[in-house]
């Protein structure tokens, strides 16, 4: 079980990003003094510091920081301090051009924005791990210091990376995975166009091919092997925090980005996580995002809830306050009034005991000169600065919620493999992405809240237990080992739900020469012997769009519903095995909204919230528990009031009274209510 | 006259892909046998085999395919052997960077995929004639050998090459072509832009230039070069091969693509030539496929008349049998119950007397495991093989058709000179494509079927009499030799129709300082003194779509039809003029469906199949002759059933039996009828 | 004051551009003949034919231009002679490619096309002063030469460029305006993403970096850089004509480009201004141009202006006469019949004495074979050539108007410094773009005319005092030399009028800590304290569109309007501060046309030609103005017949006859009306 949490806040705690290296001196302590004026106690710094703290080669220089960190101990306000190696400085990077990152084609990303390092040059390494040792034995010991974060926001930018110092190391990497050239080349099905390798020299990361007709097995370990690389380079840096910081501090890193095993990242490196959280990309003014009309800013919920599959009781390190956008692009609008405190609530709602508003004030300069913090740039109080003010009351009314654990309707299992293994296949994305999102709109917009598991190889059937029912959308990759836990899991009567492909390849991402759901079959007593892609475009069944499987009831499977239209009319589409005291429920297509709904009903998880109340759709509703102590978010989303009903008596814990039946929350307004214990 | 096929199949044959590199060799007899219960009697092999054949320079190892040949002669099937340059081993492309094909901007293509190297390298020409003559002198007279196919798909993935020895050998092309600088610098108009050449070291194939602003005539002779390069690198191949195979063996290649000439292909390397033929990518997810709403896979009944207009007689090296697609793009739904049988019928109606499926099984790894095969995963036998073996047996029905000749309504016109000038030329390209598609549209829907006839500066009146009506769409490209071709062809009584901006240009893509049509005036008897392009919002006459040319009507000339709208409304837009025998129809604008009907009704070949059959729009109707005989082959796109009615008794060949009247085809159904003689 | 003309037309004159090396030299002398013939009495050459002048380094021959050269003074034509430096011959690049441009990537951009070198490479510079030196020392007394073009549209297909002499000399460029990195750090804000440079050879000009996340201050120095480095360039070779050439012949060059301060070049390098203007843009079938669907073609009126801004009696050098396009883009339909002239008379309207045609005839080869002259491949009197011939006679018959200043009801205020920062900058380019466009689209439909001003630290307020009103869109950079001159034309009388986001910055492109507007607070008399961009699909105010400001009225200011919806409904969105004799008039948000509108009428300026004419919103009304004589354009640019009303007796200069009432303007037609003096 991956669980390794070494961490927790003991009471909700409020913090602000702040970069002390912006403004003039003269700012600072009236900076801090208005922070803890807003509730403020904890600021998080200097991830970007290289510059001051070794402006020339081997020349280290903590006067700056010294003096700042001086004052925030005068002030009494806490300091969470960033490694700055997320920007080596121009000296670095000129004189050593191996560090930066490279593009497919090999051409190298320069010095001027963030980012543009390698996490397996060793000279790189080496510096950075001189540059934390020399940082952590300065100030391990300061009083004001209370954590410590890596770098920032690792594999934001980009998740690729095409260096030298790369391509060795992938070398490296895979001779470590498979020994033999002949166990390499069985792997990634090398015989197929002539690919096999017959010397190590051979290998490198991805290189241009030809209308990107890469091996997938070649990518779904350059997936693996970029995702080490990160972890390691953070574990480098943990490793030497560790050795100085004062016990009681913590590590961690922010943000949560692709092509990274974030469940090890924690294990390995972090005794606690923090999260980045910016749902004003929903409302982004070019609408790249790919989020669901139905569920906009709530789409971070379904971020949140990930996060919390990596470590329960996270932070929020970047906590929106104002609009988001760097001078080329992402231009998102000012958060209405309000939406500053929702945004902040849906991350408690959703697990975070310390949220950190990204940031003190706007800078005035660079590139993110649009990415506005609580306090403009003019330096004045305004409605935001009285917003955070706002929630740092409500948010120590919720003492009591600190540590409490999320209360799920049901279970969703994800895994690594999957996920990257989608990131090339397109079959696979379209799909996963697809069904992801559907079932994250019903949760939201049917009160049936969620928990995700990531299943692994040595994942117990106990992490699974506690929920009725687990979705499993798509497991193309799928091995025995999880075939096991998810059996045991059913054995021990859960409900299982897989959707199409599911069972499809091996964990090399080969298709396994077997009747498919492959090693699933015995699970779900089903048999495809058709199978298509739907086209946008295809007249088929609505309830069963993007992929269809056309099932086969084995002997003892039940069909729960046929294709109504598409390729197969009339042919399974939903079936029902039964396995031990659970059962197993095979969906031949892509998991659409409507399709969700039906399967919360007929599984009889449909609406957690029934006991307790009646909300609307725009309202979101988030369950924790303490102890049996029960607390129940409301987030009202939507620029209009929206009623709800409360069904028992429950203490408003933000009013600190009593209240029962008719609750009006005003727009973007949130309530937390503990239900009175009968 | 340019026809050079001297292999013909002597009855009609089935065949598969198959490649025993991907499959235990335990599953090899059993494969063999199953193929020839379902009426396969031919495989192809080899094409991706260059690892296994010579997996370290110059160690050759002939022992994986000695023992599977072996077994195919003990199992009776027989073997077309491909060689294997489309994928050169790792070592060899790492050991010789300069055999890799280049972008415009020098980047090189990588290892990894297919289809990486560039024709020019003198290297890579050496190891290849060497893989090829070990492979000739071992197999050449294996017994289970009866063709070879050189290379996979010549100029697929890409038919744009920039490797240095790309650029050394395009300098010696033009040097050859043009003897002098001076010459080189007058036929490309180079004392425009200060673009003069004083040196032939100066001179490249395109490199990166701002805004793509080529020279148009340089570019021209690159696809030229391009296509003699192809044509050579085949040429070098075949030589050897034809040294060693066993009287009677055949040589091919498969695919047609771009920026080749193919007819001078067959010509100078080929016995017979092989098409490989995916209808299903008119059904691609992501809709790229340019083709007309109204014929979707019908279009690949238009690539097999380009097909049959390089060798008529000819052979489908992979017919789709299942779903396509790589791992990362190219998404295809599965081919539904009876298309694969009606895609398959659609290559026998245009002209293929051997089909051979790809593949007989999907691969489980690599790049292509969506690119579906008759067999699944997981090896059972499935729909697709009982469609494959129903087929087979209509197939062997069809003998008597094996060998017989297409029978058009009308000839269309192409050169390769017009083709390559609208690859750079977006004006040209514009009415180009337009015209083709509507053109072709209007054949299928009117039941008029069609011939390619390509043009070239040695071909003879003869190769046009034959038909009564020849549309040449655009040919903007014109030359005196072909022009008295033309001329000939109307003078004996042919009707030949011209499309917009006819005669514009010499072979050079220079344009000619004459009053246009240019060298076609004389045949058109009109006049253009005003002309514009239409753009897609402007609101012009529907039936003329694209392009205007004004025509003024010379003295003699009759006008049919004036602009209705747009620039020139009532000018003459449709024009006709009496030559010797016959006549020239010109048309100012593109081809609009409409304007096509009108034209066949006008000439009077609408409808070939009038005296024989009635026919829904949405049944292909094409006829074929042997030595009087006449078959008539009935394809049903359509997802519905569709009657026809035959006017004249006739034998139903797949049934055996005679039928007349209404005749049903069931959804995707196909038949064939042979019509008594009266 | 920036107003450095010193050279003007003292007859309306008209001429084509001519390229007497596409020709055969037997069609010389006609076609000078036939020029003349239509009224063309000079014609620019030259541009392009640096291979004739040096066809080996070192190695001038002059003999084909003095034939050519010769033949003119014969004929009576006079020349404007282009330097041609735009296209360095293939000699020059492959001995020397260091002289090209590249990518940002380092690609080189190569021989083929124009306009490939660099403005900073020591040698192309040594290499183009010693061309234009034999080049002016050759023909500088030559009498049929009246002027000479520097190189041929500067900055055209690309204005970004970073060659290794370019990083060099951009280099430089900081160092001598920043003398100390300490100061450079402090003005690029470098601190921000540890950014600090700590040697002048780490700086570059903009390299690749990941998601184009550029120092926007580095950004802003580059345009600057881009623009010296052009003006430098220019400069040079008008140093070298200045010594060679005849006193009363002109120096020019032609087109209006971005990342060039034209203004600077003006004063700088030239003694009169060319554009080139081609309006059929607005009918590119791809439609990628930027123009409004109310303005279409009338769009090159806004550009006019801007050119009259930069030389109020400027000329021609390329005035579209066929349809446009290379053969690879750019696919312009034909102007219709009438369109020629109405285009050409429109650059007469605005300011142009001097109307030269692209071309005399259209080229046969090379990338521009469908940028078409007067006369058609086939040489022949056309339609074309009797447009431009009538346009002559017209053209005579304006004579008085030569050299009259054009009659504008307002300013519109513009600078470099915020159109430079708006190229990287997406919110501020996208309310500036949409508010130039509307204001125009409004300012034409009305017939509110307008000059542009370019704003300096030099302007002098009488620049602006002779317009009673001036739009300032979005001044988002602002300093206190500008601000002053604004208070100044204020305080005497002026009416201001400023949108959102006004002086947000300062000239390194950092934001102020101030209240907004910054520096422009005490002349607003606002306050900004919430602010949002509004996103394409936010049911914002319709009149207040793309980014909101909410205004505060400090004490003594006046709320003219308020958001009606939106982000902010009810707070002030357009404000009035009386100051001194004049007042500013402050708008929350971007320019919707309806806003303009409104503005017009309150500032009362709403049409200027109230007095003397009515015409429907089709026809174009511009005024000129010289010693008291009016001349009212008036210019149609529907297809169809438009009525307009004289409100006075005027005289139809075309015709030479009073005329009053109703006039009637033909489709596309055009006219000039002297009105009667009182």
């Amino acid at each position: 079980m991956m669980q390794n949490q070494t961490f927790r806040f003991d009471k909700m705690t409020m913090g602000v990003c702040y970069y002390p290296e912006h403004w003039p001196k003269s700012l600072w302590r009236e900076d801090l003094r208005r922070m803890k004026d807003a509730g403020i106690s904890v600021i998080r710094i200097g991830e970007f510091s290289w510059s001051i703290l070794e402006p020339r080669k081997g020349e280290f220089h903590f006067e700056f920081f010294d003096g700042f960190l001086d004052l925030c101990q005068e002030e009494n306000i806490k300091v969470i301090f960033g490694t700055p190696t997320a920007t080596p400085p121009a000296w670095l990077t000129e004189t050593y051009p191996e560090v930066l990152n490279a593009l497919k084609d090999g051409t190298l990303l320069r010095h001027g924005a963030r980012r543009h390092y390698n996490y397996n040059s060793g000279i790189y390494r080496k510096l950075s791990a001189r540059m934390v040792e020399e940082l952590a034995a300065h100030y391990g010991r300061h009083p004001a210091i209370i954590g410590w974060q890596i770098d920032n926001e690792l594999n934001c930018e980009t998740d690729e990376f095409y260096s030298d110092a790369d391509h060795e190391a992938f070398r490296e990497f895979v001779r470590n995975r498979y020994q033999t050239l002949d166990a390499l080349n069985e792997a990634w099905g090398t015989v197929f166009w002539s690919e096999t390798y017959t010397a190590w020299s051979q290998v490198f990361c991805p290189r241009p091919v030809l209308n990107g007709g890469y091996n997938p097995h070649l990518l779904l370990d350059y997936s693996r092997f970029i995702s080490e690389s990160c972890v390691n380079f953070a574990a480098l840096q943990a490793g030497i925090l560790r050795r100085y910081r004062k016990p009681g501090d913590f590590i961690t890193t922010n943000g949560m980005f692709g092509n990274l095993d974030n469940h090890r990242l924690q294990q390995e490196a972090l005794d606690i996580y923090t999260y980045d959280s910016y749902p004003d990309f929903a409302f982004e003014l070019d609408k790249k995002q790919n989020t669901s009309p139905d569920v906009k800013d709530r789409k971070w919920s379904r971020n949140l809830t990930e996060v919390r599959s990596i470590c329960p009781h996270f932070g929020i390190m970047e906590q929106q306050s104002g609009g988001g956008g760097w001078v080329n692009r992402m231009e998102m609008p000012s958060p209405r009034p309000g939406q500053l405190t929702l945004w902040a609530m849906q991350s408690v709602a959703h697990g975070a005991d310390f949220v950190s508003f990204f940031r003190w004030r706007t800078c005035t300069f660079g590139t993110e000169i649009y990415w506005h913090g609580i306090l403009d740039y003019d330096n004045r109080d305004n409605r935001k600065l009285k917003e955070v003010k706002a929630f740092g009351k409500r948010l120590h009314s919720l003492d009591p919620v600190c540590g409490s654990d999320h209360v799920a309707a049901f279970a969703l299992i994800k895994d690594y493999d999957n996920e990257w293994d989608a990131r090339l296949d397109t079959v696979h994305r379209r799909f996963g992405k697809y069904s992801e999102a559907e079932l994250f709109a019903a949760s939201q917009l049917s009160h049936t809240p969620y928990d995700i598991v990531y299943l692994r190889d040595d994942t117990l059937p106990a992490e699974l237990a506690k929920y009725p029912v687990a979705f499993y959308l798509h497991p193309v990759l799928m091995n025995e080992k999880r075939e096991e836990v998810l059996r045991a899991y059913v054995e021990e009567g859960g409900t299982l739900v897989l959707g199409c492909r599911s069972g499809l390849k091996d964990m090399r991402g080969q298709c396994v020469m077997k009747p498919q759901p492959g090693l699933l079959q015995q699970l779900t007593g089903t048999d495809v012997k058709e199978f298509s892609a739907i086209g946008p475009d295809e007249e088929g069944d609505p309830d069963a769009p993007v992929w269809n499987d056309a099932l086969t009831a084995l002997p003892g499977t039940m069909v729960l519903r046929r294709y109504a239209a598409g390729y197969y009319p009339g042919q399974p589409c939903l079936t029902e095995k039964r396995n031990g005291k659970g059962r197993v429920l095979h969906l031949g297509s892509a998991f659409s909204q409507n399709m969700v709904r039906y399967l919360f009903e007929y599984t009889g998880i449909l609406n957690l919230f029934a006991p307790y109340a009646d909300a609307p759709e725009g309202i979101e509703l988030v369950m924790r528990d303490k102890n049996g102590r029960r607390f129940i978010f409301a987030l009202n989303y939507l620029p209009t009031e929206q009623d709800m009903v409360l069904k028992v008596p429950a203490r408003d814990m933000f009013k600190g009274e009593k209240t029962e039946g008719t609750f009006t929350l005003p727009p973007y307004g949130t309530a937390v209510f503990e239900p009175e214990q009968e």
